[in-house]
């Protein structure tokens, strides 16, 4: 993969969709939408257009971003049916290694955030170990709604930032 | 399946996605957005949510909710990479026992449409047969973008009443 901008550019809808629909997680329109604002003169412009279209969106359906997420640790990854993505990113953050007891708190920490907000405890994993996701899910669970909303969408961005480096070069304009 | 408009008002988020998820084709967040909205009234309250939320969207949205959708015909029926719904859909209506004089007349109209408009043919299968289809992807090719985007969205629609139809109880309401 690692295309340049121009390659991107160059691409149909369909194939654009296809390498990069999951860039914000289960949401290939908001990929399928920003291709109508191509050409894009630099990765940077691609991401800003992404993250136009979401702070664009009514708060509605940026929770429906945030209920698009798995939970960290949760039935998704217990059973396989993670996208590629998340599943490398949860690994890589140790969410498949929990001990029983990390892994116990976790769920009833998730169950909790999720009961109190209604969309799932989105943080880029990537950037944490399991110890400090564990301590920011905790301290989270005490925000209010519209913090965690805002919040929830700010790591979906991170998370969007790294899903693209991974498949568009960085350095070269058009 | 057929659950009663109450039994989807009590619905965790993460069960009304796993059911309704794909309503709008590929769109989760779309369902995940009205999930905000509930209680529903009736199945048609929930409908109108959904049609409301497609309305309020940037007409570069509405594009990527109709380049979510795969082509009649087209690279995912041969494949079998179709979801579920879309594979019934375009099986009903004959779309996968085309004669081979009819598979390149649609493959020939469906490119030249998506290269005029830069998002694909959308029409509501279950309505029409192939036929029909044909008569009307050939017209709508004549057609301005505009005009495309707004009936492309309308038969999204369609398609969205008819699946939500096979998934709720249209009679009682709460």
């Amino acid at each position: 993969m690692n295309m340049d901008i121009a390659a991107v550019n160059a691409l149909p809808y369909e194939d654009f969709v296809d390498i990069l629909g999951n860039v914000v997680e289960k949401c290939p329109i908001i990929t399928a939408a920003v291709w109508s604002g191509r050409p894009f003169l630099s990765l940077a412009a691609l991401e800003a257009a992404i993250s136009e279209f979401i702070d664009a969106l009514p708060e509605s359906g940026k929770e429906g971003i945030l209920r698009c997420l798995p939970d960290l640790a949760g039935r998704d990854l217990q059973s396989g049916s993670l996208t590629r993505e998340s599943h490398e990113e949860q690994a890589g953050s140790g969410m498949g290694a929990l001990n029983s007891e990390e892994a116990s708190r976790m769920a009833r920490l998730n169950q909790e955030y999720k009961e109190r907000f209604g969309f799932p405890f989105v943080i880029c994993a990537r950037m944490h170990d399991k110890e400090n996701i564990l301590r920011q899910l905790s301290a989270r669970c005490q925000n209010e709604r519209a913090v965690e909303r805002a919040r929830g969408i700010e790591e979906v961005k991170k998370i969007c930032h790294l899903r693209l480096q991974s498949l568009v070069l960085t350095d070269n304009r058009v």
